[in-house]
């Protein structure tokens, strides 16, 4: 048989990537521009186009020998109807891709939610790879999630099962998870903190704006010692372990992966302090042997997740 | 080919309930014995085995025609291994079951945890018939749970997923859902409210001992509008409805199934408040046509889900 590739896109809400990938799953060719969201969905659509080309042309392969493309995009999907529900990042409500395919796509493609792709991706070559069970975090600007369950992308009755930063926290005051420890809450509560310190306490913080603060601000502070950078990710810390244990206790996982922007940022204390609380909070022996790690596979986790995820689906594997 | 018999046994702290069932499922023969748990492992199942006897007995079928048994027990199950490996209500530890069967058991045995195997009876006959999806929340003394997915009980990794009474629900005290709204924590907190409450409020509650108390007894406070009551069902409606909610956007469930002594007691007033503070927790389009039921087998959901459970897994389907 003649060589097989495979495509992976993750659509993102500034950016799309692609990339070709051969039959072992190296990367051969990449391509990265600009998402142009404000365009509207087909031009959108045109520019995924783009990167797919760009890719291809940098990989050196035959179009003939890609097999299928896999798309991972920011939102919910509705996966037999090839449509996106909502798409905040994208401005996308109930949007049709089929009739926005480019017309060179001569090959199949799977649509998946961009969370799912990503843990797919470090389920099948990155920091979860050889488990049947595996939960994705995802710490950001938000907080998402994706469950592999028996090897496989769980879905459930809608499609779009794995909100974890949509676990409810706080059952009286009804906080979710994202609310909580998202790094947007993160930099309001910095806000509200600041307002009420010493003069001393504040200096550090002078020269960041704290409504546009970065992941790696922060990670800067709290490598500084600030108490305040100190504490928010502690609180961070503190509910992500919370759900971590309750997703033991509810899913028991093999391996649940910590990844996102405020993860990376923050590192292995990061990592081992959610350990330290979701130790505290899951039943015993439902941790025994069960890992937790950081992801491993950076911003290529969507364009090989969803590379994977199109031969799996396709070959039926 | 000859007539197949399964038989279902649940296994509880204080009673052990067994069933004979025939192809359709219909009951043929049911017989209850108390537990007899302080008489240790090896009197226990010498107990089963007389609950099955009798109803097979009282069935009338041959004891040839019986093709396996289902066996529910009321804690975490090491499956492959015919193991308890914890329960708390019959004071067993990594307890081994094959050498303590009963010797004229010539069929198979299918083991699992108590509230996993309601909730299958529940898929297969009860509430839940009919979805692929399903998630059973069983609120009593304390909360149990199962999960239906893609039509099968799901385990996880260690085998005893489902724990949802042991999700946090409150991120910084570490509260558990089960500490919150568990029968028993409910009445510890009617204690602490009447303890403070004005002599008029406290009179209702005189003919009861809040730590004794029934469900049935709670259920009759709140038909009569007690304040106190009132309020301890909505505290309990909102802690489970916000893990409902949680559950919707975790797992997008097609069924939710709520049994449990509290829930029995307090009937459709009680599904209907859950189901309201569910739907404000739940992503938009998470629980629709989702159904929300009161679970419809009552005390044979164990022995019809066990019998199920024997059946599909000794057959395959």
């Amino acid at each position: 048989m003649s060589a097989s590739h495979w495509i992976g896109v993750d659509l993102g809400g500034t950016k799309v990537l692609a990339g070709v990938f051969d039959e072992q799953f190296q990367l051969l060719g990449r391509q990265k521009i600009p998402t142009g969201a404000e365009e509207g969905p087909a031009a959108v659509l045109g520019r995924v186009g783009e990167a797919v080309q760009g890719a291809i042309a940098k990989s050196g392969v035959e179009r003939d020998s890609i097999r299928g493309l896999g798309l991972g995009v920011p939102g919910q999907v509705i996966h037999d109807r090839m449509m996106v529900r909502y798409a905040p990042n994208l401005n996308w409500n109930n949007q049709e891709l089929q009739p926005l395919l480019p017309s060179d796509w001569s090959w199949p493609v799977v649509l998946e939610n961009d969370v799912r792709v990503g843990t797919y991706g470090e389920y099948c070559r990155g920091a979860a790879r050889g488990a049947r069970h595996v939960l994705g975090i995802f710490v950001g600007t938000g907080i998402g999630g994706g469950l592999i369950l028996d090897g496989k992308i769980y879905h459930g009755f809608h499609g779009n099962a794995g909100e974890i930063g949509h676990i409810i926290v706080h059952w009286r005051k009804g906080h979710t998870l994202e609310k909580v420890a998202g790094r947007k809450s993160l930099m309001k509560k910095a806000g509200d903190l600041l307002a009420d310190a010493p003069k001393s306490m504040r200096k550090p913080w002078k020269s960041y704006d704290t409504t546009q603060m970065k992941s790696s601000q922060l990670a800067e502070l709290v490598g500084n010692f600030d108490p305040i950078a100190t504490q928010l990710m502690d609180d961070c810390a503190r509910a992500v372990g919370a759900t971590v244990g309750s997703m033991a206790n509810l899913l028991s996982p093999e391996v649940i992966v910590l990844g996102g922007g405020v993860s990376e940022a923050l590192g292995e204390d990061f990592r081992e302090r959610i350990w330290e609380f979701a130790q505290r909070f899951a039943l015993p022996g439902t941790l025994d042997g069960v890992r937790f790690e950081l992801a491993s596979l950076g911003d290529d986790a969507g364009i090989i997740g969803a590379a994977a995820l199109a031969r799996d689906t396709i070959t039926g594997t």
